[in-house]
């Protein structure tokens, strides 16, 4: 089998360090144990080349062989389909990961990342649309609240859903907004103790600081 | 083969009709030719028995035989599995296709869901955050004009990926927002004009006017 190369910026900020997108690439690959490599591509010049891989500029990207796959999702999807450690072969399992694979990304993230864009902007202000901005948030929060005060993990054994429902939440609980939620504190502890999620987090962190290496050297 | 069951709220307010997400699921269906039919859950007393189904308390679910799956992207992707017409069985046409599902629900609609809610709520304040909510989805509409200028739908033949993306975009357009967008209004335009998306819609319109006729009695 082909090695899997992810393509992730070549540099970054401070503020998304261990947040970067390639980190739930580099998760379920570690859980796989499958072989990969991380290569870069320019953070501040976004080029042809670039867009000809992701049409909108952003990472990771995912080479395999032939294959040329944007959208973490579809990535993960498309690695979950080659590891039992990530989803489980059977259809009935397989559809249980597959739906909380959306619900972390279409249910959970689609109310955290734009209220994280208010809160990375410093932004607290109470209009009208951030109070029902809050309030979608803050329902997704509780009814997550309610799954995971009753399970280990989302669907079954641990999977390439609780791979995105962990960084999902774990965005959420950098701005303190996960206090009052218990089990999905708990939760984000049991996945990002697991080794895969550490060694994918150190990774992220020593590619960025290489890239700092080099813009000072 | 089982008939599939679209369960969705048995009432909601005007605001969403014709944009309830089991729009989606009736489209893909009547563009696979499946047979199908749609149930009412509660809009306004949602219990336990909804929660077991759908654990936001949101709509649509599908049930077909013993399978249960909620997430209307999860629940595309199991039809298109089960339909040629929704996406293409050889590996390279049905990654093609799930990139482009999740680039609809989380690189377009995880901006325009969000930006709809102040919309909807008729808040127009330019604070710090809502100026990086704008450009965020700015960013993404500017590079789908890119894409749709240059093919006639988003992955080869019209696909599942298609209904996201025309679904999603028709909401931006709902206020105005893709004016200067010549290629992504006339994608909705060849969407919605094909009659399997106007029967879902129409479906959808008259499932609510009934609702309404009921509630009148």
């Amino acid at each position: 089998m082909a090695d899997f190369v992810i393509t992730t910026f070549d540099w970054v900020p401070e503020t998304p360090r261990g947040y970067v997108r390639d980190i739930r690439l580099r998760w379920a690959l570690e859980e796989a144990g499958l072989p990969y490599r991380v290569e870069g591509t320019p953070f501040a010049d976004r080029r042809d080349a670039h867009f000809s891989r992701q049409p909108f500029g952003q990472v990771p990207w995912l080479t395999h062989g032939d294959t040329s796959i944007f959208e973490s999702g579809a990535i993960l999807l498309y690695l979950a389909e080659r590891s039992a450690a990530l989803m489980p072969p059977d259809p009935a399992g397989r559809n249980n990961v597959i739906e909380w694979l959306f619900a972390g990304l279409n249910s959970v993230e689609m109310a955290s990342v734009p209220w994280s864009i208010f809160k990375f902007s410093g932004d607290d202000e109470e209009t009208p649309g951030r109070s029902n901005l809050n309030a979608f948030l803050a329902s997704r929060l509780h009814h997550m609240e309610q799954v995971l005060a009753e399970r280990e993990w989302l669907a079954g054994d641990f999977s390439v859903a609780d791979i995105v429902m962990v960084d999902a939440l774990r965005l959420v609980d950098r701005f303190g907004e996960l206090a009052p939620h218990k089990a999905s504190r708990d939760y984000i502890a049991r996945g990002t103790a697991r080794p895969a999620f550490r060694k994918a987090h150190a990774d992220q962190m020593a590619f960025y600081e290489a890239a700092d290496a080099r813009r000072d050297a």
